[in-house]
């Protein structure tokens, strides 16, 4: 699961969240989904703005990942303590944090109350990227040095492993084979 | 992003799919969604019966994970190209793999048209996992061995890596020396 900061304006001020519950929801137009437990501080300021935000942060800022998991903005002010600088983009509610690599700006779609949680539906309205992280003006994972966490055996952040093998391409080898019995076939029954 | 298998018994035979567009969509009861293009032949299966599966293959299975992202069950049988061991547990219509670690049942809760994808979120009903990905009884993602999923800059399954820090802990860090400076403020005063 991916870790991510998830950021409202609540109370007039900004206040960000740890969530590895989150992931795609839609290809055109981009969307993303999160799923936050009701009680969340950030919550209520997505659904009174139904405006957020979603930055992905390096391993580099694991502290503060797992600071704004444990803590709650209702008690702590956690720009302050984790030191985040913040900025905005497009959105007027969508506070974004200079030091992850990514961040994207949300307009709420859908929320449902799914449970324990609520899962929000977002439209990215604009992305994002540190100049540092694009190779070739994309970006790129291996600067980007996502946080993965992980619950079994132990809750803990993990980074990205080495390359298995090229998407796109690993799979053709079946699919030939499967080509290459077919093409057999005729040869056979003559 | 994770790399799923998503299965659904479509036309009265066991389909899958792979798709990174996933996640934990809520906590009690559990539930995970996954984004699909509508035009997906698995989709079918998925809104006939309002069931599917999702199945976590480890890195060893990368080729069959890639194959079932390239081609579509309307015109090959997926599950004979893989050779995968299809099994079925509590749910009729969710087709599992025996070789992927864990396997999940899913009864459809919502499918939102979102535009170019179907947001499907599921109940999960009843959860699969091997003996041998088993440590103390819980599942061990060092077992597992999961596979991400990369778009940038080149699209590419990875392997976890290195353990970065312990959850619901290293945070504490930040958090103790909120409490030291409070602590230390009445000292200054005085």
């Amino acid at each position: 699961m991916p870790a991510l900061l998830v950021g409202a304006l609540v109370d007039g001020k900004p206040n960000f969240m740890t969530t590895a519950w989150g992931g795609i929801a839609n290809g055109e137009p981009p969307m993303i989904s999160v799923a936050l437990r009701h009680s969340r501080y950030t919550l209520k300021g997505i659904t009174r703005n139904l405006t957020f935000s979603v930055n992905i942060p390096s391993i580099d800022l694991v502290k503060a990942v797992d600071y704004c998991g444990i803590t709650s903005g209702a008690k702590v002010d956690k720009v302050e303590a984790c030191q985040f600088k913040v900025f905005y983009g497009k959105l007027d509610n969508a506070p974004l944090i200079e030091q992850c690599p990514i961040n994207l700006e949300c307009k709420v779609v859908h929320i449902m109350d799914l449970g324990s949680h609520s899962l929000i539906v977002g439209r990215i309205e604009e992305t994002h990227v540190s100049q540092s992280c694009l190779t070739n003006g994309k970006p790129d994972v291996n600067k980007i040095k996502p946080l993965i966490y992980i619950t079994d055996p132990a809750s803990q952040y993990q980074a990205l492993g080495e390359v298995v093998a090229k998407a796109f391409s690993i799979g053709k080898e079946i699919k030939s084979q499967e080509q290459d019995c077919s093409a057999e076939v005729p040869e056979v029954k003559e």
